[in-house]
C-alpha cells in the first residue's frame, strides 16, 4: 500500500514552472488520497528553474544585476548566493541572462554572451570565488566569446582592434590574447551545470546540433561552425589543450567551452539539484517517486531530471513513474528501463497550444486518474 | 492481485471495430503479464458492428442482399439470422444499408432508407418473423418515410402520386395511407436496438440533434423538422397514438419512428449484445473490466456501451477502468460515477488523423503502461 509519494518533476517547459507541475500533481492525488504523504521537490538540470529549486532547497539570497542581454539591450538577471561548506556560492542562471524571451528579434548572428561574463564579474567584485552555473536555455551561439570578452580576454581582428563578441564578430577573429584576463577567475571554482556532453565543433558540436533551435539555417551551420573553429584552434592553442572536444564544450552555444577554458568543471545539473534538495534523504521516506517534463524521448535518458530521479529512485527500490506532457511512443521500449510506467498528461487529440494552455489541470486529472487505478489494484472497487 | 481481465470496448468510429481494440488492448497487457486470463467481448449498441458482435458470439448465418442505397445506388448489405428461443430471428444493421459511407455525395435531403425496408421485406419472403435491428450509423434524416414506403405505405402527395421517400419528398406529403402495408408485419416482432431516446421532432428531435452531423445546415433544421413533422402529424393520426412522441422515435433519423409505428419495441442496444454475449457469467470470472469507445464525454452515460459495461461491472462488484480514443477532461467528474478509472491512448499532442491513424499501436501501449502501474502498486518494483 503506497503512503507516502516524493513528486519531483522538471517544469514542462514553455507551460508550467517544475514547482507549478508538483502542485498541480499534488492536487490531483488528493483528490482520491487526501492524506497520502506528499514530499514536492521541483526539479532542475542547469536549465531555467534551477536558481529557483537551488533556492527553494538551502534558502540564501536571491539578488539582482543589470547586464548586455542577448541583444545587446541591458537586462535584469537574477542570481542567488548561498553559503555551502563555509563558502559565499553565487549561483548564475544562463538562461537569466540570455534565455530564449530575452534574445528579442536579434538574429543569432548577432547575440552575446557578453551580461554572462558581467555578470561573474559583479561576483567576483562582491568577493565571491565560488561559482555554480546553470548552463541550460541560452539563445545564443557565440562560443562564449562574450563571456571571455567580459573577463578580460582580448579577442583581436587582424588591425588588433576588438572583435565584437558574436558569432558574426568571430569570423574577423585572428587572434586571442589571455594576458589581460581577471586574475581572479584562477583563485575561482567554478562548477558548470549541465546536461550537454557534446563537443564545441564538427558533426556533434553545438551549432551542428544546437544551433537550428536557435535560429542557425541549416545552410549556414558550417559557416557558425567555422567560426567557433576559429575561437577553439586559438584557445586551445593559448592553453595547451584541445578543451574544444572537451565533454560539455558544446553546450550553452559553446559557453561549456569558454568556461572550462577558465577552469570550470561539467557536472550534471540535476545531480547538483539532487544534492542541494535532500531528494536521497527524501527518497527514504517515499514509496512512490513521481517525475515528468515538457517532452520525453529517448534524449530523456541522456541525463534529463526524469532520468537522474529515476536512477536515484532506483538505487533506493522505489518505484518511479513518468508523468509528461507528451511522450514519444517510440521510445517506451527504452523509457521501460528507467521508468515502472509512463503516462502522459492528454486526455484526447489536442494541439500542442491547447495542451499548453491547459497543462495544470491536465496534470492534476492524470494523477487523479493513475491514483484512482493505484487504489483499485490495491483495494478493488474502493476508488468508485 | 488481478488474475482475470474482461476485455469489452465498443468499436473506436472511423478508426478501429471493437475486436481490434479487443485486440490491440490483449496485446498491451501480455507484454507485462503474459499469463494473465483474458477474455475478449467486443461490444457494439445496435451501430456499426452490432452484426458481428451477435454473430460473434451465438454464431447463426451471414447473408447479404442487394438493396437500395441511401443515393439510391443499390448496395450489397449483409444481415445474420440466428436461431434464438426456437425462432429464426434475422439481426439487421441499419449502417450496413445507409451509413455513411454508402450515402455517397447525395445530399442529405435526398437520401432514402428504402433499402432498409427492402432488407426486411427480404427477410419476411424467407419466412422470417423475429426481427432485431440495430439503429445506429445512419446517414439519414427521412423520418423512416423509405422503409414505410419500401413496406407498402402509400404515401401521396395532392395528386395522389406516390412521393419520394426523401425529406424533400417529404415537402409534398399531404396523405398516408396504411391499407396497403404487408400484412405479415403485424405478424412480426421487431426489437429496435438503439441508445437515442429523441423525439422524432422539435428541439430534441432527429434532425436538431443529429441532423446538422449528417449534413443539414444549421439554418435548414426547421425546414427538414417541418417535413418530419408532416409525416409525423399523417401517421400519428392514421394510428391513433403520438407515436412521434415515443422514446427513441428520433433515432437514426426517424427510423425508430417508423419501426415503431410497424410495432417495433425499443431496446438497449449495448443490453441486448450484453445478453447474447454471455456477458455477466464472464464478468464472473473477472476481477477487471476494461471499456472503452472513441470519445467520451457527457453523453457517453446516456447508455453507450462503455456505461452499460460499467453498470454491470458495478453490479457484479468488479471494478472498470474506461480506456477511450479521448476523453473530454470535463466529464472525468460524471464519469467517476461509472468508471474507477479513465485514461485517453493519446501519448502526446496530436492530431485527430494522426491519433485515428495509430490508434491500435496507442491503445496497446495504454494497456501496457495501466498494467505496469498495476503491477507496480501490487508489487513495487517488479514490473521494472
Amino acid at each position: 500500500m503506497i503512503k507516502n509519494i516524493l513528486l519531483a518533476p522538471d517544469s514542462f517547459k514553455g507551460s508550467l514552472s517544475a514547482n507549478e507541475v508538483a502542485r498541480a500533481m499534488e492536487r490531483g492525488i488528493r483528490r482520491v488520497w487526501p492524506d497520502a504523504g506528499i514530499i514536492r521537490i521541483p526539479m532542475a538540470d542547469g536549465g531555467e528553474g534551477t536558481l529557483d529549486a537551488v533556492l527553494a532547497a538551502v534558502g540564501g539570497q536571491r539578488r539582482s544585476a543589470r547586464v548586455t542581454g542577448a541583444d545587446f539591450n541591458p537586462v535584469d538577471a537574477e542570481y542567488g548566493l548561498i553559503q555551502k561548506d563555509g563558502h559565499t556560492v553565487a549561483i548564475l542562471e544562463t538562461s537569466q541572462v540570455v534565455g530564449f524571451s530575452l534574445a528579442g528579434a536579434q538574429p543569432v548572428a548577432d547575440r552575446t554572451t557578453l551580461g554572462l561574463g558581467e555578470l561573474f564579474l559583479h561576483c567576483l567584485d562582491q568577493g565571491v570565488r565560488h561559482f555554480m552555473i546553470g548552463l541550460g536555455g541560452s539563445s545564443t551561439n557565440d562560443g562564449g566569446a562574450g563571456v571571455l570578452a567580459a573577463l578580460g580576454v582580448r579577442l583581436l581582428d587582424q588591425q588588433d582592434h576588438i572583435i565584437r563578441p558574436t558569432p558574426l564578430g568571430l569570423s574577423g577573429l585572428v587572434k586571442v590574447d589571455f594576458s589581460a584576463m581577471d586574475a581572479r577567475i584562477k583563485a575561482s571554482s567554478i562548477v558548470l551545470m549541465s546536461d550537454v556532453r557534446n563537443p564545441l565543433c564538427g558533426a556533434d558540436g553545438a551549432t551542428a546540433i544546437f544551433g537550428p533551435q536557435k535560429g542557425v539555417a541549416a545552410q549556414d551551420v558550417p559557416l557558425f561552425d567555422g567560426w567557433l573553429q576559429g575561437l577553439a584552434d586559438l584557445c586551445d592553442a593559448a592553453c595547451g589543450r584541445l578543451i574544444s572536444a572537451a565533454e560539455g564544450a558544446g553546450a550553452a552555444g559553446g559557453l561549456g567551452f569558454a568556461f572550462q577554458l577558465l577552469g570550470g568543471k561539467s557536472r550534471s545539473g540535476a545531480e547538483i539539484v539532487c544534492e542541494f534538495t535532500g531528494f536521497d534523504a527524501a527518497l527514504e521516506q517515499a514509496d512512490w517517486v513521481i517525475t515528468g517534463e515538457g517532452l520525453s524521448d529517448v534524449q530523456t535518458l541522456l541525463g534529463k531530471v526524469p532520468y537522474v530521479v529515476a536512477e536515484h529512485a532506483r538505487r533506493s527500490g522505489v518505484p518511479v513513474t513518468l508523468v509528461s506532457g507528451g511522450i514519444d511512443q517510440r521510445a517506451l521500449p527504452r523509457l521501460a528501463g528507467s521508468f515502472d510506467s509512463c503516462f502522459s498528461i492528454t486526455f484526447q487529440p489536442v494541439s500542442l497550444q491547447e495542451a499548453m494552455a491547459d497543462a495544470e489541470n491536465m496534470v492534476s486529472n492524470t494523477l487523479e486518474q493513475m491514483t484512482r487505478l493505484a487504489t483499485m489494484v490495491s483495494k478493488p472497487g474502493s476508488a468508485r
